[in-house]
């Protein structure tokens, strides 16, 4: 059994890892970590985990609780991360980190865009991206883990496939994004409160939020230029799913036929990204409780435009369930271990 | 015109006050106060509000503040009204005040319930409870009226005509009640969470919450004898409304048709109390945003009980609405006026 | 008083009108029709106007109730409401027709995207397209107006200062649209029921839905270009209320402040319209239940776009508001009587 | 492997069959049968399946399906099952039925709620009532379980500890129901309209609801005595859950902690129910996705009342995995096999 401990198990993502966790067939969760909650029992902030998972939440303690493991998920705010995952990596334990700390090649994109300075540049070198379809071989060699973006993971699974190929002029690319209230975490505030969310719908950091760099970051990483797009995120009340609608210009004739075909091509080895038929369109409620991406291609003769649909469970493939799968590839697993299920129905 | 102020505007009830008094060709807002938006316009808070009322919020100043006007409502938390209302009362402005402060004719009761000491005892004997449809006189000639709980207009509506008459057993109510989430306030806590509240159901309180202590005074008015009764509150995921599901035993023999005659002759010259027909019951979205309490009759004659169905907008009849309504009597005004629209549909 | 008969009236936008009517103190509605429910009060169809209009439904006779009003709401799907309107005309009274039957000014296109021979083409030329913040002076003069689309009139009213003023590329535009439930009308189906929608996000008609070419047509009007856009709509988890985010390549340099006045000039004696100030964005609840549409500006410094964020409720400024609106300008009343009213908060 | 048909796979219950047998490990799906979907396969009609099952839908033909299994569940309408049930029993399969076709002892009583004749009554004395928690033994023995209905497995539990000790007045039991709106199926009707639903909530069938005389026989089977009870269902827009909130008086003294005891060892042995400590209520999402009920108790002082909050997930535990269990049970497997996962958080 593989022995794993959970940093910040109390929050949405921290939790989603317990709860997938207990379906993993290879893994024991060693220890549980959470500051707000410490010497409850997870089962008593979460009841729906009562007889099943009934550890203790914990202190942080890296020298101690590094030798009862062999990997930790870090699942921290942005900034907090690289407080912990040196000591971590320095205890020789392998770390899977949910945060934005390690996603970056360019500690200068990553200060601009957090607005704070990186306190671990060392790493950041040894990090790996962990989007499996993407990186799977330097992912199962990696220490360092950066688990992706939630909405970065949907649009990157979402054009990978054609910015690889060069198929859409890099320039031309929107993405306009709707992501459920989970996204926003377990914190209350107003803009979470229930009677501000329901019956509404809105945009936020309009052309200013993070994640638009990690997008682009991977975009780049595929067609080997610079890539500058516009991603809008929006708030849907609903608490799990994002959908990604994506519009890019083409650069070459190509037919739907032939779209659909590469797109099912390159993710022919990939076991959770899957591809519609042509003219249907996947929707937030197929892959709500699922590793799943999936995608829907419309080519838009009028305009000659693609559009895309991407939908992910934002707290599994956008975060816990990637993880997973990030931790079979570094452990030698099958990488669908634990997470061979379908979404709720309905 | 007269000249009103809101003291606690910014929260949902008085933000419903401001909303609802634009409607109202008679009262003219003079003054807004709000301690957390002090120095904001009305609209930047609420930007729905933006080009109709853009007054800016001021910080509370009795002395200053009711020399404009001549009626002030209160809607501030319980406790903290009556930290204002002799103040006012003593500058001669007149008061409806939406907190439990003044609702109480039994100092101890509340003292026992509220869990503090009353500070302005000398004000309830002078204070009238403002439910209309049961208390118009004495609220007509009322300096100081106390707007009654959400769930208490609930409940005490449906079962007055039958209380009154000593058709049901004191002893054997039991009312069952669902809230929207906005009877919970605009403060965010893990409880009004979106994603803690969206696709779940609870009860809270199981028979301890307050509005219990209001309910049994009501009825115990109306029966003249003592009533001991169970309420339980429940958390429905959308914004508005309460529905009360309540059930009594019948103390003699009656039949349907008699109940519901019963019903519409003691709410005959009532404008906001409606009857539904046999065996129709009324929802909640049929009182979403209007003035109106809904009622339906059903005698379970395998049981031999009378359940009574009720339905109100718990920001409108259960707090704001019924605050104007109270207004116009207390100005020798249509009871009606402002307040005589349709709920939103759907 | 003017006298208004509304056919088709226990639709959604049908039962609007009925609604926001009640509130307008120069309209008296004559008569209802409904095929579903001839015979029946409205209020038996919609418990929540009990007691405000209990009207019955009648069946449709247009000849005798052409005779008893000024004007005529048609509230029917597209390709019925051409069955009736003739009639209407020829009698001799206005018409409002909420459908997409007299929306077009080219018989093609109307036949080619709604897949219908027309059937009253002689009254194409003779009906206005009842925008007012665009049209005002020709729906004073018009005896048949075709009430907009709902995402038309959101799209629109977004992109018509800089269509008109040349600022954005009309190759480039793209329009990401989300609306709430509503929108599909009152008639249960799949994609309406609850269980499938709530929880999930979808997009619809992906580059087909028909309000692609009613925007075009207004924005070629605008601008003496031919207009090919992308529109993308959505299905929201709420009940009323339409986003549209809108992406366009700027043309020539210009600053966000100049472009916000741009459009504070461009509708500077409109009523309905409300711009925010520069880095604020609209949301849905800031409009959900009033007939305005906000809008929000962003120019997006990195990629040289122009981002519009605009809200309306679908029912209202979407739907009947607008009708309402226009039955105003049509019979020299203010352009905001019945209409004057904030949104509901929350 | 046992090999199991699932006769109605694409109701809501029946694609909850096919979803929850897809992590269990005993079990293969051998046969789907549909009227609505013949010739499809399952992932087209719920494509979160796709890759998991795609086995096509068949149409019914017993004779056939029959020799290919071990066991059959059929997901029908009530009325319709007993059409199928008695050949499946001929060809001699075991059949889970999760109608309520089978569930009564007395054909009189299943004749005069459901307002039908029983087609099959010779297989009424063979059939089981599949509540493992009450009826192990039986189900292990059983050719043919009758799955009981989603609120009487909610209210049984609840009540089953202290209506077989006798310590609650069996006239005096109230129970008060809400339910998500998955327990009314996937057939679209204007009762089950999005936009009838969202932001409301109703009670229905007042005094009416078959589930109470279901409820009714299985406490009289415990306490040897007649229970005439009050059951009101309300509609909650939510997709899963029902709670229950039930009042009973008590017959003799008892304090908290030993009413807590009582149900601790009641259930002690029941892997699926779990009590929660004094002053701790379950919430529905407590359970969402899973196979628990989880039970609240609270001693009322001031009215003598005894009131149990009662959680399931009523697609899990009040259908289909309730299911399941019974096959464990009938299949001599681990009774959690299957089954042994948390519920989805959040």
């Amino acid at each position: 059994m593989i022995k794993a401990g959970i940093i910040g198990a109390t929050g949405y993502a921290g939790a989603e890892l317990v709860r997938l966790l207990t379906n993993h067939s290879k893994v024991e969760i060693e220890f549980l970590t959470s500051r707000s909650f410490t010497g409850q029992k997870i089962s008593e902030v979460y009841p729906a985990l009562a007889g099943i998972v009934d550890l203790k939440c914990e202190e942080i303690d890296i020298k101690q609780q590094a030798k009862r493991v062999d990997i930790v998920f870090t699942a921290l705010p942005h900034g907090v991360s690289m407080s912990v995952v040196p000591e971590l990596i320095k205890a020789g334990v392998k770390v899977i980190d949910l945060s934005g700390d390690y996603r970056y090649s360019s500690q200068k994109i990553y200060e601009d865009w957090y607005q704070q300075k990186h306190e671990s540049s060392e790493l950041i070198d040894k990090a790996v991206y962990g989007l499996p379809e993407l990186n799977k071989e330097e992912i199962k060699e990696a220490g360092l883990v950066a688990n992706p973006g939630c909405y970065p993971t949907s649009a990157t699974l979402a054009l990978a496939p054609v910015v690889e190929e060069g198929l859409v002029d890099s320039q031309s690319i929107i993405i306009d994004a709707k992501s459920g209230v989970t996204g926003a975490g377990r914190k209350p505030s107003r803009v979470t409160h229930f009677s501000e969310v329901a019956e509404s719908f809105k945009a936020y950091k309009v052309g200013e939020h993070r994640h638009t760099s990690e997008i682009e970051q991977n975009l780049a990483g595929l067609s080997a230029k610079e890539v500058i797009l516009s991603f809008t995120p929006h708030l849907v009340p609903m608490k799990r799913g994002i959908l990604s609608t994506i519009y890019a210009d083409l650069t070459q004739k190509v037919n739907s036929k032939e779209l659909i075909e590469l797109y099912q091509k390159f993710y022919s080895q990939e076991p959770f990204a899957r591809i519609r038929q042509e003219e249907k369109m996947p929707e937030v409620k197929e892959v709500t409780g699922s590793n799943y991406c999936d995608l829907g291609i419309k080519l838009d003769k009028r305009t000659g435009r693609l559009i895309i649909i991407s939908v992910i469970d934002n707290l599994i493939k956008g975060a816990s369930g990637q993880a997973i799968q990030n931790l079979n590839l570094m452990s030698d697993l099958d990488e669908k271990e634990g997470l061979d299920f379908a979404g709720i129905i309905p």
